[in-house]
């Protein structure tokens, strides 16, 4: 069954920073969408913020079965419609997968209702991260453990609501651990969150990055029940 | 241990309909603060909407263990500055204990980051609701099923992110069922829902539905662990 | 991605009862499988617990990825090694569907931990279903809520433990709920329990609960992470 | 409101290893229990594997609202008639608190019905831990991270269904994490696994342990709802 990817971006970082550029030529959007395509289930586009909607027009979104979302320095910018349009779909059925440093987008927080802060610090140490669920579809083919020998540390408290499924734990050289593989339900929607993602390290590049972004697109893209009515009702069961 | 509660009502309804008078005549708040001072470690306090600062100033938030909310025909009054501070004081620890109609409050629907939308119908028939969860401290003292002769309904599907702990589940006569006693965690705080609590129906003297009121708000008002910090950070650990 | 599925059932009362048999001439796992081979990426056998290994010898176990569990009358017959080679096995990674009175089976009160006892009449009365988590793929193509015109009552409390999610919810005319659909990881595997299906009443016919069944299986027999390693190791990260 | 408590050790290598004997010269559970006793509302009494019944006969068990539980090399010598009794009493609502090397007990792989197993290394060296729960009542009164000098290392996978709450995340020095404060609820009863306490660390010395342990007992012996009725039963509602 194929499911339609929309792979969102800031998209700005890669245009005034030369260091992101290095890393990210093309943007971070195309090396997600470029990992995502090496599934021939996986329908891709990619949409970026400065592009009419945001890129998400209620076109594209409604012909979305799951949206990833990457966004670091602008979150202010994302317009309150969008956020109100994307937190609709949503709840609606869409997935969504948040990649890193949109723990702190308008949609995620939204979403949550809480802060979503958490600790932080770029100093580009080793990064390891554990399967603590092996039952979950998006640890499917990777392995109990692996290594981003480069990221921005993450570190607890992640101020989210205690997460539906718990997947993946990080280990900071730091002595930091993190909930870095995560997900939720609302409405009729399911959420991810992966954090591994700095705009600095080649991190989108990583196979183990690239399977377990796919495993989720593809886990919270797959359809749920059917839309539920609400308000007012009359009795379903006769009077006896 | 001292539970310091704040009973907040909307308390409109009461003044400006003979019919929820008659039932509440010096209002809601009145007989749920009435229900829990019957417990001696519970010290409770009233507030209400068109009391300046909504009845709840930064200074009584401060000294509130937790806050019971009702609310119905106003939410939309409730001002922004009232629902942030109400929202940042549960993610700092308060306890928040919502009933009934409160369901449509905007800090509820600001916490749980949906529609929080159900089905209902004001009919006065029987809800009879049954323990689902024996071991929950907010079902202490209460009879594995108990009935309300009248009440609203209210049905599935309820657009609430999936309850950390699910305690009651109600019956109705005409065929719905509804998750009517459920918790959820946001930052440090604890949040309870209650479903019963229609403004024409005098559910709030009902025995089991004060004992239930109490359980939670002593559940939800109990100490947490110490505040996180959060940003930037060194590491805790030293490099090798 | 095909998904193998072995239906097990105890198949005594169809032969002993003649009221079961008139309802399932071919027994209820025919009827099952036959529900399940309406979907082409199934690909569906038959065990039965009079069978050689109970029907499921090591080399069956090994080749399913799902397992469907019908018991009622024999629960005590199947044999220790049996019971624990499915524990095993589900640890391992294959899903398993546990059926109506499955409840009571030594292998899904020996993943619970609990008594798994529940209430129940036989009454032959309505009961009807509502969909609680409609963003799960095993309500995916149910309506709402979707009525049985005659089942075997089961009643709160069900005593095991808090499902991971919870999908449906019973009404029941005679006043009782019930969790009805409900999943539990454990080890790599994940279980659904889904509650109709009484031997003598022809629900295993019904379109929606067919539909549940093999959302359930296809849910349940997806693959998941790689199988961790346990016991004694040596340090993944050198000394500093 | 007072909880009673029963200490409960295997209370063997104390007596035969003088590594352990020189940490807990009068055996771990004395060091427990007067951690304990110095919370004036915690009543604590010991009990050892070798005294008659295993120091819990049916009278002691009636009479503890939370038991707590440390084994590590007899847990096999631990009668059947024991771990049936307390299973049993659990169900009906006794708390349990499961400490370090007890995660391989027959009762915690009973009512956890998952192996319990994890990776291990008695290296000595630092564990710190991580609070990622600040709302939950075990972690009241403890600072966001502490440190434990030497301890044995656990590592993911912990082959436990999902905790109910996760409270605590370990780091360890050697690159493992684990998730070493959680709960489950089975039946009436509610269940603790604190990871920290290897017999050759004084870890129940530690004043941020000592407080983790009585918050638990708190928190697992605090009464929860009426014992449920089950099995045959006849309409709650009359037909209409």
């Amino acid at each position: 069954m194929t499911v339609r990817v929309t792979v969102w971006n800031e998209y700005r970082q890669e245009r005034s920073d030369p260091a992101v550029r290095t890393v990210y030529p093309d943007g971070i959007h195309d090396a997600i969408a470029a990992g995502l395509r090496e599934h021939a289930d996986l329908q891709v586009r990619t949409a970026t913020l400065d592009e009419p909607d945001a890129g998400i027009p209620d076109g594209v979104l409604a012909a979305t079965d799951v949206l990833t979302w990457w966004g670091h320095a602008a979150h202010g910018e994302v317009p309150d419609t969008v956020v109100e349009r994307v937190h609709a779909r949503v709840l609606d059925g869409m997935g969504l997968v948040v990649l890193h440093s949109g723990h702190h987008s308008r949609i995620f927080k939204q979403l949550m209702g809480t802060t979503c802060d958490l600790k932080w610090r770029e100093d580009g140490r080793r990064e390891r991260l554990w399967v603590v669920d092996p039952s979950h579809p998006i640890a499917a083919g990777l392995p109990e453990t692996f290594v981003l020998p480069e990221e921005e540390m993450y570190g607890e408290h992640f101020d989210v609501p205690p997460p539906n499924e718990l997947v993946l734990l990080s280990w900071f050289e730091g002595g930091e651990v993190f909930r870095s593989g995560a997900t939720w339900r609302r409405g009729r929607g399911r959420i991810v969150y992966l954090r591994p993602g700095h705009e600095t390290h080649p991190t989108y590049f990583d196979p183990n990055v690239r399977l377990l972004i796919a495993n989720a697109a593809r886990w919270a893209g797959a359809p749920g029940g059917t839309r539920p009515t609400y308000h007012h009702v009359q009795p379903v069961e006769p009077p006896g």
